[in-house]
């Protein structure tokens, strides 16, 4: 009974809702942000801050995990919790993604997928049954099929057969675990571009196969805004309303806040922290460029409004100081705060859906200038 | 009364002693060691950790902050507490040392020094006057005055001239803080490579001027172990007992705890910090180099009799993990645990002299392999 989904609030005014993903390292309140820790460790700080700064979870990666130090040597120190001292949910991703973005001459096969290490080129074959077994290794708390990811922009054929691979994948995932059962969550990926036939067809086939959840992959990789939002607000309409909904690798705050609108429950990106590393940072009225010459001298927080131990103890001068000297302080505290940033937003959705006040919610911070320069 | 040096207990068996450096900023409790924030940060902590730590006081480098963002934008900002946010004891040096190993063509002329920047090639020309100047611009709780740092090795008559210059100087800087007078710690830092004569002489010009605390500079720099430590036993024991000794950049322990029975009362150096940044570690039996494969499936915390939140909570198979992809997560649970490392033995050594068994401790540590590999 551990893996549950529970809805403990609806948004009256539109499929917004909140609830509880139960995982054997605990719940995860939804609408819930996962900050990526690609490595078991989320860039530039060390996890006890990323748990003070409200994380519930984090997102690991399967496909860098498996090739260092390896899923044989992770599972021989007790799983990826254990390995990375992390004691609350972890969400695993299939690597489909990595495989095809990292590697370009992965080849897809019926029986799985054919790629060459990003690392020293040696070859790999990898089934669905390998990436749930991968995943087992590592022992997390959410764990994604192996799904036949597609560049934007790809043929309606291409994304048909990406569809028929995905679900072939999805069957074959789901008689494996038949017989090597798990109390891990297994979430489903659907796939089918920008063609809602196809995106349906997907969600259809995995439905009938039935998974513990499903994500929605494939979007925000280019495609015009307005297909991208069709797309979710018709996948998540469509999946079971008992089930969490997961769009995968959107950080933007307005597509969130459209998302969470439709029903989706679960975020990754990792925007907040990269662009933290860059020196981009996200306030209330807008991005600052940290390394712009006229912060040189400004006393102010990076937002007045932030609470975050960045804002409360540091200005925008030392942080372009610190930014400008290449010290690591400086990924380190502009990390806090996107952190915060996107934590604090969450945290904010979650209580207005409870208090039925999400479309206020959401209204103000549309009109907020959030994501402008 | 807020620049004073008080001794609180003295070593029955040696010339250690325990005491406190009063500043404008609050206390400093010696024996204490200053971990090095050369641009204001100490390199992969944010300041509330190197404060949990219970550092007590960190080191800026004058030379670094002049030349970016420049005294006058830290000075407009309110001085180097504010523009850093740390509202603890801070020790700048005088640059000297940088301007002679930064830049490799610095000329001393009988005003000052002349080099070029090793950032844009511009040539600059400091008096001592501007030394000081700089740092009561910085507001920095100890300035340093500036010396002649000489290389190892160096003729004695080179030596002789270093000397000399260094008096010349520190006259200068005693001149013109007399007209310019300051609430600041002003310490003189005395030369004479490893000639006794020459040390003994540039301690006698210096306190013959007057300052609030004596440095013992260029030293530690390539000079045999025992002309060092006969110049650091020398030094100490002929300067004036009430009032603070520095031994300016030393890091290793067993020097440290020497040095502290001769009666120093003042470190600083890289060696934990920057070391945890290249994966050495200290350990109370020996160095560790954390990415050595034997450490890949190694469950235990880096030291298992150390408390600090790495040891608490990660192995070195993790750790490795993260040294080895290059994580930045590496630099700071390195660092906290050198640095927790460094500072556990000052405290340690402090409690030591106030009980009355610094001997045990230096022996016990002394037996320890802490710095073997």
């Amino acid at each position: 009974m551990k893996k549950r989904f529970e809805i403990t609030a609806s948004d009256h005014h539109s499929s917004a809702r909140s609830g509880i993903i139960h995982t054997a390292h605990g719940p995860i309140q939804t609408p819930a942000f996962a900050p990526v820790a690609s490595q078991g460790a989320v860039k530039a700080l060390p996890h006890s801050i990323v748990k003070n700064l409200g994380a519930q979870l984090i997102l690991v990666n399967s496909y860098h995990l498996y090739l260092r130090p390896g899923t044989e040597t992770i599972k021989k120190l007790g799983g990826a919790h254990s390995f990375i001292s992390w004691d609350y949910p972890i969400l695993s991703d299939s690597g489909g993604f990595q495989i095809y973005s990292l590697t370009p001459l992965a080849k897809i096969k019926k029986d799985g997928v054919e790629f060459s290490s990003h690392l020293d080129g040696n070859k790999i074959f990898l089934t669905p049954e390998n990436i749930i077994q991968i995943q087992q290794d590592l022992g997390t708390d959410i764990m994604m099929l192996l799904d036949y990811f597609l560049p934007y922009p790809s043929s309606k054929k291409e994304a048909q057969q990406a569809v028929k691979i995905t679900t072939q994948w999805a069957k074959r995932s789901h008689a494996y675990l038949q017989k090597n059962p798990t109390s891990q969550h297994v979430w489903g990926i659907c796939q089918g571009s920008i063609h809602w036939d196809l995106r349906r067809q997907s969600i259809d086939e995995l439905m009938d196969i039935g998974f513990d959840g499903y994500a929605l992959g494939g979007l925000g990789i280019g495609e015009p805004k307005t297909q991208f939002m069709e797309m979710v607000e018709r996948s998540s309409s469509f999946l079971p309303k008992d089930q969490p909904c997961y769009l995968m690798g959107i950080g933007y705050i307005k597509d969130i806040l459209q998302a969470v609108e439709y029903g989706v429950d679960l975020f990754d990106c990792v925007l907040p922290t990269r662009n933290a590393r860059n020196g981009t940072l996200f306030t209330s009225t807008g991005k600052i460029v940290i390394k712009n010459k006229k912060y040189e001298k400004d006393r102010r927080p990076i937002d007045e409004r932030c609470s975050c131990y960045t804002c409360k103890n540091f200005s925008r001068a030392y942080l372009r100081h610190l930014y400008e000297r290449q010290e690591i302080g400086s990924a380190i505290l502009n990390t806090i705060h996107n952190l915060h940033f996107y934590l604090d937003i969450f945290q904010k959705i979650r209580q207005s859906i409870q208090s039925n006040s999400f479309g206020q919610l959401k209204c103000s911070i549309m009109n907020e200038k959030v994501e402008d320069e």
